[in-house]
């Protein structure tokens, strides 16, 4: 790294946007065919099901930053996060919506939460991006989060994209998008501001892009995962969901 | 778990043979198509490399484990693990002999060495396996070493089907897996016999037998991931070695 450029705030800004361009999730070919209609309905019930551990993991993930925050502004700032993913009450916040998504699709609430159907992969992914959080500075943890930068996008696509095609998926089963559509970038504008800010050395500014590299890796890997146990048939591994037959 | 029972030492040995039966990644198909001479030489190189982060990971996982034990006894016989994998001087033990494997198959040595090329599943499903034996009772991190029960036939299945396949591969190149049918059995017979000895409980077993069920989750979706990536085209994610056009 001794040859690496200082870039500008703007140029950082830009390098993690071309990162979102050739990386982000929406380019897999699970996504196409989730929201062009292509997907069985045993197909988008794996994709909840896997999902809903993501979904579930994320407080844990952002409780692991709060603790290495040293402000109360800066904490503060990120327990919004726990905010939005847990609610307030009982059966609000994302999590909730998650599972509300999940037993859309069909699926039983008690067997998404006991997380006993989900391929290994989709855990191995999600327990290394919440033990990156854990392990890695704040500025690599924050910078991590910023695949949010790309999701208003992919949630616009999948909303309408699922809501056309899947005559079995309502409006009230996909609410847990809703508020993601605020949320997401409400939350980028603090932490991209933050990573603006802080990145201020070569060594910092790369690792700050590596790490949205490893972001991308463990959504993308999710799809990969689901594709392959999931679209062609005997893939599925020992032990994991195995949807009725229809 | 309340009912479970509790089982004698012979019949907690057979539950885990009986998992290896079930879970064991020589029932793959990426398996079955490398030994059966299936693979083209990309997707043995694909194999070859990333497997080579699993070996490269065994030492840390072994030392994760030395850390806990408490007796000068018990570190000894786990030690001569370390001393397998990363032998007596430079370029011998497991780990220098798998980069002769790699080497064999055409890769360059520090293209291996610097993991740039692997999947993303196969560093997740590693580092998950370092983090589970870092983590757990001493118990579950000695179980999770009991997937060598099933090994030696693997082992000369491999061997024997590489060599007969694959005219550019030579015994030499192989030659990794000749001390592991030799070193396998020994270190299966300590395993197993402090497994049997300590598992004592009903909980203690059924721990047991789920980390041996991890541990499998752990090698199989590492060829569900190369089966994905590498078998049919188009899927392999961003970042990963692309094989050079052939």
């Amino acid at each position: 790294m001794t040859d690496t450029p200082l870039l500008s705030p703007a140029e950082l800004e830009a390098a993690l946007r071309a990162i979102g361009a050739e990386r982000y999730h929406n380019l897999h070919p699970f996504h196409r065919r989730l929201h062009s209609g292509g997907c069985t309905r045993a197909q988008v019930q794996a994709w909840a099901l896997n999902r809903y551990y993501y979904q579930a993991s994320i407080p844990a993930k952002d409780a692991s930053l709060i603790v290495k925050l040293p402000t109360a502004d800066l904490r503060r700032e990120w327990r919004r996060r726990l905010v939005d993913h847990d609610g307030d009450a009982p059966g609000t916040g994302g999590v909730a919506r998650w599972l509300k998504l999940a037993e859309g699709t069909g699926l039983d609430r008690a067997y998404v939460e006991s997380t006993a159907g989900l391929l290994p992969a989709t855990r191995f992914a999600v327990d290394a991006y919440v033990a990156f959080v854990r392990d890695r500075p704040i500025l690599e943890g924050i910078a991590s989060s910023l695949t949010e930068m790309f999701s208003p996008t992919i949630i616009a696509e999948r909303v309408a994209g699922m809501l056309a095609h899947y005559d079995w998926i309502t409006r009230d089963t996909l609410a847990y998008f809703t508020p993601r559509l605020t949320q997401a970038p409400r939350d980028v504008e603090f932490a991209l501001g933050y990573v603006r800010e802080h990145a201020r050395t070569p060594a910092a500014q790369q690792a700050v892009l590596a790490a949205l590299r490893f972001k991308c890796d463990v959504l993308w890997s999710q799809l990969d995962a689901l594709d392959y146990a999931y679209v062609s048939p005997g893939h599925i591994p020992p032990g994991a969901f195995v949807p009725p037959a229809s």
